[in-house]
């Protein structure tokens, strides 16, 4: 009388994609069995590929399908500045930037002591290798500004400095474009704080 | 410097879930392949199994693993009753009620001209033979009270009808426990229209 084993399996499958509960697990279900059963199977096929195909570049430490990535081995990059990312979503908003020509780490993560990430989860003694190369000459730390992301940038400038790297982070402030009446406040007390001197 | 192309396949395919869009298509990627490796792939596992061996049951059109599906092969419930619903989601609903014992007919799906859903695609044909089997005496039509649910239960209607099934419609009204003030104009003017006269 209840719900068939392999439907059942299904939706419990469902439920390690981020931010899918039990209800929208189920709905998921009975959408690719009844009206999607082609994707259901490419997607099947698709994490499979997947699974077996990607690993982290030796180098940035993203997911790729080489040893080392493409964007590592470029020679069109400037290997002397370094952009420590979350996640390669970070990765690629910074290269929709078209304003920075250097290299990338990839954290894969961020310090969260609530989940359970420390220092050691993340592996940062790769960080600090691969900023220790005698190549790099600047570590810009583009971490989120979010409490978890401004630790992480904490613990790794510290990191770093302590190694004699130089570091910057990105700047905070108002966005471009943006209006003061509807920046929050405290956004708009960094941006002060963080003012810079007019060529005269 | 492009996406590896299975990992750019795999956010492709993941856009076959409902309501996931490019963005989210890349987080789920990312997510599953840093961090549940282990669920994406029971997940790849858990479709195609689900894939290979659900179907519709030849009797009440829910997904099963058997030819007629547990509950319609049930003795304990009443078959003189047929309950009409959209989804599975729906039956379980109204199984969680404990206030039907009687038997149900899954359309999967409703008539919603604009998705191009007409009766045909329904296969409603199947649903009318179901009804006109000799033992159901009523048909209890308990699609949703959108305007396609709505549609399809007056298109049901008046199909069953005229082929002299008795039919009926599931209440609108308060919800339990609901408060006039808080409950909109539309439903408080049905519970008004549909007003029970109570025993003396």
């Amino acid at each position: 009388m209840n719900a068939p084993s392999s439907l059942e399996a299904l939706i419990e499958a469902l439920r390690c994609l981020p931010g899918v509960g039990p209800k929208s697990a189920q709905r998921m279900a009975y959408h690719l069995l009844q009206n999607e059963r082609a994707g259901a199977g490419r997607l099947a096929d698709a994490l499979q590929r997947a699974l077996g195909a990607l690993r982290h570049c030796q180098r940035c430490n993203t997911l790729t399908e080489a040893e080392v990535c493409g964007r590592c081995l470029s020679s069109r990059r400037d290997a002397s500045q370094l952009c420590v990312v979350e996640t390669p979503i970070d990765m690629n908003m910074m290269e929709q930037t078209h304003a920075y020509s250097g290299l990338y780490y990839v954290l894969m993560g961020r310090v969260s002591p609530l989940d359970g990430i420390g220092p050691g989860e993340l592996h940062l003694e790769r960080l600090l290798a691969r900023a220790s190369d005698g190549v790099v000459r600047e570590v810009i730390i583009a971490t989120n500004f979010t409490n978890e992301g401004e630790a992480t940038a904490h613990y790794l400038s510290e990191m770093l400095k302590s190694r004699g790297v130089s570091v910057s982070r990105i700047a905070r402030g108002v966005p471009v474009g943006g209006e003061l009446e509807y920046v929050d406040a405290g956004t708009l007390a960094q941006a002060l704080r963080e003012r810079r001197p007019l060529a005269p």
